[in-house]
């Protein structure tokens, strides 16, 4: 009896070395700023909309294996964008800001730049912009996030294939404020279609060699709209993962890898916005959909990892009381930065001359306060109070978060929806906290236990046989 | 090939199954209060301490499975420990506040008691008191948490071998405050030896045919002291671990079923004390240890699992910048619960005429504060602003938390030593986060992936082999 268990103990791990390699498609999805209680956060919001306690499912949190990661950069506790994405880009630890270098500058090899070189085919994506920390240090190598224009110029350098978000953010001034060349020409001369929406991809797919992938014109080119807020016709996640597995599988192929970032749970969670971050995480879930039902036709050759680069906002669920009212985010309709735009044009429009009466009908209309929320007298005076500074006495301290400036009084109601929700924020930054880890597929077993993020791209590379 | 891998795969599906019922030794560690994030923050304050960024590896978190549970109650999307322990030593939700009665009051069937059943020899033990909501979920069945008396005159009932804690807190009271018999002779007539102190079991232990081991006579019966705390001779939770493994494996076994508990991470986090939370974590990881040790004789036969009942606190790590400073926490000596009695001491001692010149001295001993630590005038001030209200005033505003009645001094103390170490929390109470699981031994691949805490205990069940 000892003697078989052994024997298939062996053959266990026999199977764990025989998975090496064989994840011929690799998606890998990370959720910025994505820690493990904005996951359970939407799962237990998801379940209050829908008059239970607990939580309802994601997709993505079914699969497996599901662990956790360190974050930690070289020189911070608390890491940045950019030296979490070279961290799960390049297996290596590097200082915050830098994109694809170790903290000697030295430029280091993406998994993406094995996967090509391995043969892959080879896209990197993401919800905001294609220049932004997270995606470019999957391509590009520079010694900081800031320095956009110069990251694009990488951009068909690495020569990948498919490249998709909602625009770029300098295209033709240099991080030293210089006039330069506009990437476009560039990018064509290098053989890439540039595609503005998903209609048009559609159409112009089969003939592209190389495509990247962006808004529709007259689109802001910092980030597609929240979910929230999203419109029929604006690119979503879903859209772009869809995109990626046409146009990475459209010809012969030996196999793909592709990063697909949620982009923008992060930006919500730098405004401690909650309704606005369980939204997106629910949008990353959909386009993870999108990659399951890929992986459901290829299942021992699919791998789907799922990871975040840190926590932001050290989001806390529980105020004190033992109970939550996430129930209460449901009738948030637009993102904290959509209502702050509303405020704006309710000023604009009424040159400064705003009744409490008409800003309390927007607030009730927007985010639900006095209609399906009760407001406290102390939640009330708080509002009230930022009206007559803002409205009355006129003077207005905007208030200045990450990805945001808000009117004051739209920053004042989502503090207000916070309390009324039970959701704490610890900061308008990142934290430290563990990040979660899902997995599913071909080399999935390499995901179990806990890892520092380092790991997980060399566990990637492992799973898919690169060189 | 194809065929190899089907034949692997089924192999690989066969050794899943061929595991369960091996845990002839199971160690069931429960952190009470214990979320990801104060698993995280442990590890990146050893880091710190010894001067790296980083994390220091706790012994359980290098475990090969590392997953997490949700922890909701029938009742409360924020459990409590009685709700959470009967989901964890039962599979089934209730209410919050009962102890293994299903939310309809109906007595529920512990895996503790399915071990006994199954000729297991079992143990139940905890840093806090036996009647404890934790511990008193795996043998007892009332209808409130606060029911000290009848839950410990249903320790008997349940028959286990062996049970460890601080004391009693009711040993001869009702819930309704009547006088009862002492529940000691209750003890002894069902043939329990009640031990104090862990030189005592030493000594005692191979004659006794079932145990109890509390404290030494003249401790406070509420809980063991905080690891940070703590002095030679005070019982801990590694010595309480390794005499439920001498007990429980004196005699020819079946092998047997041993819940810990780690009581005080919960207390410490009620109190919102990071370096006396870390410091429990610790603790319990040195329990941990031991288990460890004996698994490593018995690998192929035990199960390690660890978990927590709920977060408590609300933990962030990071305040909004970029770093942590968890380092400076190395400089508190006590608890701020003893630091509280310490205050009240030097304020009877000196009948209420204390310096600002004293206190400023006992902080600088305590905590560090402008003696490793800088305090700013901001922090100087708050402290200074108490001090005035508290001794030169004589106004004191006792700050009541969960588990302790501070001196408000030593609560502004522990703000501004959270400031500096950039920690935050989001209350004095529990939180709905994620909790982490953990796990090694046999059967321990059947705790992957994400799980609802019910599924614990039933996992556990089928590993052991339970009826």
């Amino acid at each position: 009896m000892k003697r078989t268990f052994n024997v298939l103990i062996f053959l266990l791990l026999a199977c764990a070395v025989f998975a090496q390699g064989k994840a011929k498609y690799v998606f890998y999805f990370i959720g910025d700023g994505m820690g493990v209680n904005q996951v359970n956060g939407t799962e237990m919001y998801l379940a209050e909309k829908n008059g239970k306690i607990g939580t309802e499912s994601l997709l993505f949190t079914q699969f497996p294996v599901a662990g956790v990661a360190t974050t930690f950069s070289s020189t911070n506790s608390v890491t940045d964008s950019s030296a979490a994405g070279t961290a799960l880009s390049t297996g290596v630890k590097t200082y915050n800001g830098a994109i694809g270098l170790d903290k000697d500058k030295k430029q280091l090899v993406t998994v993406a730049e094995r996967a090509k070189r391995s043969g892959k085919r080879v896209g990197v994506a993401t919800t905001v912009s294609i220049d932004h920390a997270t995606p470019a240090a999957f391509y590009a190598h520079q010694a900081s996030r800031k320095m956009y224009y110069e990251i694009a110029t990488d951009l068909p350098k690495a020569g990948f294939d498919f490249y998709a978000g909602s625009g770029f953010l300098s295209p033709d001034k240099t991080y030293d404020k210089k006039e330069a060349p506009s990437i476009y020409p560039l990018f064509e001369q290098a053989g890439y279609s540039l595609v503005k929406g998903y209609d048009a991809f559609k159409a112009e797919y089969p003939r592209a060699k190389k495509l990247i992938l962006v808004q529709k014109d007259n689109s802001i080119p910092d980030a597609v709209p929240y979910a929230i807020d999203s419109k029929q016709g604006d690119l979503t996640l879903a859209e772009i993962t869809d995109a990626a597995i046409s146009f990475l599988t459209k010809e012969k192929n030996k196999g793909f890898f592709v990063m697909l970032e949620g982009g923008k749970i992060d930006w919500a969670c730098h405004n401690n916005d909650a309704a606005t971050a369980f939204n997106e995480v629910i949008d990353f879930d959909n386009a993870i959909k999108v990659a399951y039902e890929f992986y459901k036709k290829h299942p021992k050759e699919t791998l789907i990892v799922i990871t975040a680069d840190h926590e932001t906002g050290g989001i806390g669920l529980g105020t004190g009381s033992m109970d939550l009212n996430l129930k209460a985010l449901q009738y948030q309709k637009i993102s904290q930065e959509y209502l702050s735009v509303a405020i704006n044009k309710l000023r604009k429009e009424k040159n400064h001359k705003v009744s409490w009466e008409e800003v309390k009908a927007l607030l009730a209309d927007k985010m639900g306060l006095w209609k399906e929320l009760p407001v406290s007298w102390e939640q009330e005076k708080k509002l009230r109070d930022e009206y007559e500074n803002s409205f009355v006495k006129n003077v207005q301290a905007f208030e200045k978060t990450e990805y945001a400036i808000s009117e004051p009084l739209a920053a004042r109601a989502k503090e207000v929806v916070n309390e009324i929700a039970h959701v704490a924020w610890a900061s308008g930054n990142h934290s430290a906290g563990y990040v979660p880890v899902f997995a599913i597929g071909a080399g999935a077993e390499l995901f179990n236990g806990k890892m520092d993020n380092i790991e997980i791209p060399k566990r990637i590379a492992k799973a898919g046989g690169y060189k």
